[in-house]
């Protein structure tokens, strides 16, 4: 049977509510459970919301908000591929192109394509909006694990030059100065020093 | 201690983590748990992206998106108010106006400002992007209802009339085509037939 354009849209939107039941391996920071891609999606559009200002290029603030509420929607068919994984990234990419192409051809045209083309832009990490988006996309759980004072670092064994390695590239190239930031709290962390910023009285 | 602008904005980052413990009423669709209120905030933004065409007014897509991403961030203090509750509206108003000015005031100037407006603005539902804002967070968890076959509204024993006057004015003032959709599965649903889009086979 033929769909009209809205009940696409609604299909789409029905199909996505399992990015809910998608978990990663950062905690929460009160540390009572796992983070869903979905509710990790919301944080991250609240992080470009309130941060475009240290992005390293111009950025278009909304552009990076859609970027960041859909780049994760091709977990729901690929799962998430964790940062401290080692998961060959070829394969993943393919996986990633085949679920992304499944899931934003439940739209009508000509959202399909344009949401298709923002997925990629995203992936490609080549403009100024995607590279500060994949910067913020890293960030988040940098901020975490200084938060929770250790996280999935002291879960997986990570190393400061790991650290460094895995998140400084993409954290610098899009937002340099949150980098800056990172920079001395990692290094205060693996230090064994407090890191992060005080929490205020309530 | 004085915090840099920088401090202020990831403060304010960290203290919203909070809210993805806050349990709302509705299930996700596949009924495993309930839905938190920042994997709702990340849905309903996604509805804003996808279903903006269908606004009554011209809305600016990218300020409604905004607005539902913070609209719900004052339960972090205060808890989500469930449609059936019947609590008192100028109780909750005010507890959500004193959520709303501790929140946003970890935030720097002009920031505090600014997002302690687009909450106001969409609270008093007056401008086209606001009502349209609120019509989406009245259709999504009416659509959740529609597609697990009853959900919140068996639970409570929530009658035709009830989702009719519950859900309608707001939906309708914001998006009349959506609500004309809601109109044809309500009568559906309670006549005891099946309501809502058929799946696609995968
Ligand atoms: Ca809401």
């Amino acid at each position: 049977m033929q769909l009209t354009a809205l009940e696409k849209q609604l299909s789409f939107l029905r199909e996505i509510d399992r990015l809910k039941t998608v978990i990663r391996q950062s905690p929460l920071l009160d540390q009572s459970r796992r983070e869903n891609s979905a509710e990790h999606s919301w944080h991250l559009a609240m992080y470009a919301l309130i941060l475009s200002e240290h992005a390293r290029g111009p950025v278009n603030t909304n552009r990076v908000i859609q970027m960041l509420l859909l780049h994760d929607v091709v977990e729901i068919d690929v799962g998430d591929f964790p940062i401290h994984g080692g998961s060959s990234s070829e394969l993943q990419a393919e996986q990633e192109s085949r679920a992304a192409a499944r899931l934003f051809g439940l739209l009508p045209e000509p959202q399909r394509k344009e949401f298709l083309s923002l997925w990629q832009e995203f992936e490609h990490a080549e403009t100024e909006d995607a590279k500060f988006a994949k910067a913020l996309d890293r960030f988040q759980p940098l901020l975490i694990n200084i938060f929770t004072g250790g996280g999935t670092w002291t879960e997986n064994g990570v190393s400061l030059e790991q650290v460094f390695s895995r998140y400084g590239p993409v954290i610098k190239r899009g937002a340099p100065e949150l980098w800056a930031v990172c920079e001395r709290w990692v290094s205060q962390h693996f230090s064994g020093q407090a890191a992060g910023i005080p929490k205020q009285a309530d």
